[in-house]
């Protein structure tokens, strides 16, 4: 029997996340995404189903170019208008035992004093049941959002976010020793000061004095996703990452990332096995294959072009609006070096590719059409040959496209040994890694006790 | 019969939020207030008794002199540990109906983009049952956790809130025309962009681009708290709250208050029943009057006066420790000119003031003692001679105070007429002023349809 894979539900606080056009059908409900009743629903619906989180994507700001419209993306509805993801999770984790919540939060939107305090908070309302997406910012307009003239250079970004993470760290970690919540009700003591500490934090980005005003939530830092694919993010994953979410175009090619982050976190002191890879996939499930290619043909006929070419930045002009589709591929004014064109220029050597190939190919990105056992297949193919660890499993319509996993593919996947069939108790981390706590080698660890004699000055 | 009063619950997510050393009490919870489920049965007790809102007090850092320690705040649970109330507020929406929820944020804390996103979402969320309490921040360390030296200065700290406030308003009131979400299926249009606007604020302390990532949740601003007490903050009170609390010594203190702060409103444009005042007490219910004094007397005995001192700042020395009971006023090392301490060499004439007062002058303010039926004649004095509109109720014990107050208290001000006798249908602005949005005196509706032309250069 083969390993279970992890499985996590890959939403959005918004109508349109990755499968745009979809939000028009008369079933999806993803519209009502202000309600928070098509989440509470949906929560319970990914715990009958064993999912192990649900992961927030998010953005702060429309897509498009420098000073471009947003047309485009206000009429799909394209992560306009979105609300905030970390608000909602408490709602959902009271409704909840199990599911994990990762949430995605960027180094620009929040400082991390107020960050940290934000995530201990829910990770003891949620009783250890928290992760976190560190994301840079990809959106000129979500720099612009938050007082920059635009985005800082990517590496500088990374620069950024080190240290974001690091006073974070310090923080959860470092801030309060073990035991210094007493809750003495006969002594009077309701914690001890001498086992708390100040962190003195000067840094280029940021100067923070602490404490931390939580006490130690049960994972203190959160479960860590990352999904950095350039040279720089990958390093960063390697580094600081649980979790790394991967959209690979092949085994192969998810194979050689996940080895050379593994290399590298290895490099860096880290083990293997400590971080855990999930590969992107859109499932179209049938009870036999016909009802599966019936299925796909609908959601093809619901698919919008230009909401997947608005997303990718590189359908749009300067001005906001989209290319039409015939428009050959050498006419984009882009300077972007999109690993997307690359690989379809690849693919289409016979004519000249266009921008319509540009949206098929994101329309099909990640896609698994069939019947369970034939998804089953091709998921012991990517867990053999790509050696992922799990999933995170993209949505067309909400909620139907979990409702069907649960009852179509789930009982295959466990048949076949490939999904659980009962949760874990305890933690999100306990669930994936067997233990609360970051494990020694990760470096949040090293503030551990590094701030004790910063009391005594005090 | 008298018009009912308002009724929100005092209360911080921590363990001793006013009422210092009563966690020590074996019945006390309020020292678990790490357990959602605290706050969860705590919201269904207040709306059983039909309290209007939850209001949280919350703090960003450690109380006491620049530099000093913490330890009595540490032993004491005095604020910390804490954790963010913001983030709590889902799991309670969706676990009552009509309860507001009003959370105290600071403008130091969080840039305003990311909080109006988040204010929008829990709006959205809570089908507008929230407000703001609107801070400027009061403590030194708290400043420090987040990049300046120290609190700016008073009245800066005034001009910085009025710019925060402003992009908040341009966001919530602006950005989004009414009818821009159409989320028609069949013409494939979510929202139209001709009616969604970029704010393009650019000011001394902020530049946000914009469009607002939400749409218009049902009361767009949030209802909107203030507890400024200086002339300064009574000012901004007049022209931006729509709530303010008071913690005024006597009826005629607090008349003059609310009259100075109604005129100023007036003078700004705006109507004296556009701002409702909430005057804090602590009441000890008993079913006879000795009952009660017996209760007073257990709440005396659990009474921490370090923590009485600790809190008010000027209980403590330039390191943080707590000066002895004994010590004279005129020994203090503090160059505050704190009212309290007035109010106390008032009222203190034949013998020299002592530290003690102070603390024993804190553990009785805003203290009510006796029979349903006293507390009633007390609360008509408040509202015929003081002219209060509503009353914050503090609390001794969680969850005790509030459900003695449903079960004593709330019978005979209904009988009274003093308490309502059933909720409002709607929006916490409906219950309170009739209408899910802001009436077009309040400054905030002076950029409804203001960014209109601001699409069309985009």
């Amino acid at each position: 029997m083969p390993t279970p894979l992890a499985y996590n539900a890959f939403v959005m606080n918004t109508a349109s996340h990755i499968q745009h056009g979809q939000w028009r059908h008369p079933e999806a409900r993803q519209g009502d995404f202000n309600d928070v009743e098509l989440w509470i629903g949906l929560a319970k619906t990914l715990e009958e189903g064993l999912f192990d989180a649900m992961f927030f994507a998010d953005v702060v700001g429309v897509y498009g170019p420098s000073g471009g419209g947003y047309e485009v993306f206000a009429k799909e509805g394209l992560q306009i208008p979105s609300n905030d993801p970390s608000v909602l999770i408490s709602a959902l984790a009271v409704n909840t035992k199990h599911l994990g919540f990762a949430f995605t939060s960027n180094v620009q939107q929040e400082h991390p004093f107020n960050f940290a305090r934000k995530v201990s908070t829910l990770d003891h309302i949620s009783r250890g049941r928290v992760a976190w997406n560190i994301v840079t910012g990809l959106q000129e307009n979500g720099a612009r959002n938050f007082g920059t003239d635009g985005l800082v250079d990517h590496d500088k970004r990374y620069d950024w976010a080190e240290e974001y993470v690091d006073v974070a760290y310090k923080l959860w970690e470092g801030s309060w020793d073990e035991g210094a919540l007493l809750k003495d009700k006969e002594n009077g003591v309701f914690s001890d000061a001498s086992r708390i500490h100040k962190i003195n934090h000067v840094g280029e980005y940021y100067r923070v004095e602490g404490p931390h005003l939580p006490s130690p939530s049960p994972q203190r830092t959160p479960v860590l996703y990352q999904a950095g694919a350039s040279p720089r993010g990958r390093q960063f994953a390697a580094e600081h990452a649980e979790a790394v979410f991967l959209r690979a175009p092949s085994p192969k090619i998810a194979r050689e990332g996940i080895e050379d982050t593994r290399r590298r976190a290895i490099q860096a002191g880290r083990r293997a096995e400590d971080i855990k890879f999930f590969q992107g996939f859109a499932f179209i499930i049938g009870r036999t294959a016909e009802e599966a290619l019936a299925k796909a043909e609908e959601f093809d006929a619901y698919a919008s072009a230009d909401g997947y070419l608005a997303h990718a930045n590189i359908g749009t002009r300067p001005d906001g609006s989209v290319y039409p589709p015939e428009t050959p591929l050498s006419e984009l004014e882009t300077n972007s070096s999109i690993g997307l064109l690359d690989w379809i220029r690849r693919g289409i050597t016979d004519r000249e590719p266009t921008v319509a190939d540009i949206s098929d190919s994101l329309l099909r990105n990640g896609r698994i059409v069939g019947t369970p056992a034939q998804i089953a297949d091709q998921l012991e193919i990517w867990q053999d040959e790509g050696g992922i660890d799990g999933i995170n499993v993209m949505n067309w319509r909400l909620p139907d496209s979990y409702t069907e996993f649960n009852e179509l593919l789930l009982p295959e996947l466990q048949r076949r040994g490939l999904a659980k069939t009962e949760y874990v108790q305890g933690s999100l981390r306990t669930k994936m890694f067997g233990a609360d706590r970051l494990n020694e080698r990760h470096p949040a660890t090293r503030y551990r006790g590094a701030f004790a004699e910063a009391v005594v000055e005090a």
